[in-house]
């Protein structure tokens, strides 16, 4: 493809929020070009679990999901979110497409091991696997795919899945088809020098720079694997790799991860 | 297309039987040539709301879809019941594309009118609307669409909707593509001459039988419509309509309704 393809995944803080997710998709309907939507769950399946009297457990922020969860989280996610945010697109005049990675075998996952944790049906994506034919003929016949982050086992089994996952094993799938750009909507603008300075914004970040941001401790915690990743994407034939606000979507403001 | 394009549509009796619905799924796989399968919702939208603690309303056997029965259904019918079937027929090694009608806007709908009843989030088919670019590309990258019967009235909401008028708007649609088979799977063999004779079975019906059996009382209630709809469908384009039992799906056992 010509055009740059733009992987975009968004998580709780833009889902959790009506207003936020219409500004949200109208901003992404605008982005011109192939384009792929992922999307987290945000806080409805626990809100749903709640409400069936499932208590909701998790360990190192990844949900513990035994048989009655994972029917909880593909109702949530690959029904009630991802067939409102299809139907608000399309009312946009998106050809929008929602889909787990079991439709059309687009995600093949396994299922993670059961040892140091066992997180039930949770799965790691098996990347070298995606659909790319279906991807493409979709992207190709301008239909913007839309994803939760459940894919399947290849046997029958739904598996709860991380949805940076998902989304960085899409874009790298997609840059075997042109040229691809990941972006990571955060509550944050991107990667901070100073976490209270909203104004100290870094840019830039490569390989050279992360190991001393790191060293520094200016990345850690939580932002640490998700920059690794994203390194890993760019190593991996991900054209860059943005971090930044969902409000600033269209703006050139954000941290940029680039090889 | 030059093979003749299947349009299955199975309702509750297949889908609230576990065995039930894989053995059916063993046998929809089977069936050569590009096929689409349509299901009903089955029980489990009512189980769903009485553990939620939402009452279920029901008019001439259809549900009253007010806010939050809209959700339920999405969440059952789009979400856990669709994400299953296309796990399994996945496993199977069918390439299934789960889809509702916002999906790719394959199956655009219009509110039913509030007047005499008001039934809420319910949607009849525009059958001259539907995707036919989008369902062609799909069958002909040998990829078999999955419907559950949730449409979309094209501004942002989701409707539920008779699964019997989505399969045959679809027939409809696919037969300006090439020949087309309409199979309503139910609980009996067909049309019986006498209800409590299943050997009875009327092998074919046309528009002229069709008066016949239905002044001699024979096609009365559940079945009236059915039929109608049916000969409908075939004077609108599609090769034959067929009702028969699910177990019986590869089975020259059921009525065909022809022209």
């Amino acid at each position: 493809m010509s055009q740059v393809i733009s992987i975009i995944k968004i998580g709780g803080n833009v889902i959790d929020d009506e207003q936020a997710l219409h500004s949200f998709l109208v901003k992404f309907h605008s982005i011109s070009g192939p384009k792929i939507l992922v999307h987290g769950g945000g806080k409805l399946a626990s809100r749903m679990a709640d409400r069936l009297g499932i208590e909701t457990r998790m360990v190192d922020g990844r949900r513990i999901t035994d048989d009655q969860t994972i029917d909880i989280v593909t109702m949530t996610y690959a029904g009630l979110l991802n067939k409102h945010i299809v139907a608000q697109l399309t009312a946009l005049g998106c050809t929008a497409m929602g889909m787990c990675g079991a439709d059309g075998n687009a995600i093949p996952a396994h299922l993670r091991p059961k040892q140091p944790i066992d997180f039930g049906w949770v799965g790691d994506v098996n990347p070298a696997e995606l659909n790319t034919v279906l991807i493409s003929t979709l992207l190709n016949a301008g239909v913007t795919p839309v994803f939760c982050a459940i894919t399947h086992d290849g046997e029958g089994h739904l598996l709860n899945t991380n949805a940076d996952s998902v989304a960085t094993a899409l874009a790298q799938a997609c840059s075997g088809m042109g040229q691809t750009r990941l972006v990571f909507c955060l509550e944050k603008n991107g990667v901070l020098l100073d976490i209270d300075d909203p104004s100290s914004l870094i840019s830039h970040i490569n390989a050279e720079s992360f190991e001393r941001l790191r060293a520094e401790g200016v990345i850690n915690k939580g932002m640490l694997p998700k920059i690794e990743g994203a390194l890993k994407a760019v190593q991996g034939g991900v054209g860059e790799v943005v971090i930044k606000h969902a409000d600033n979507l269209l703006l050139p403001i954000g941290t940029t991860i680039r090889n």
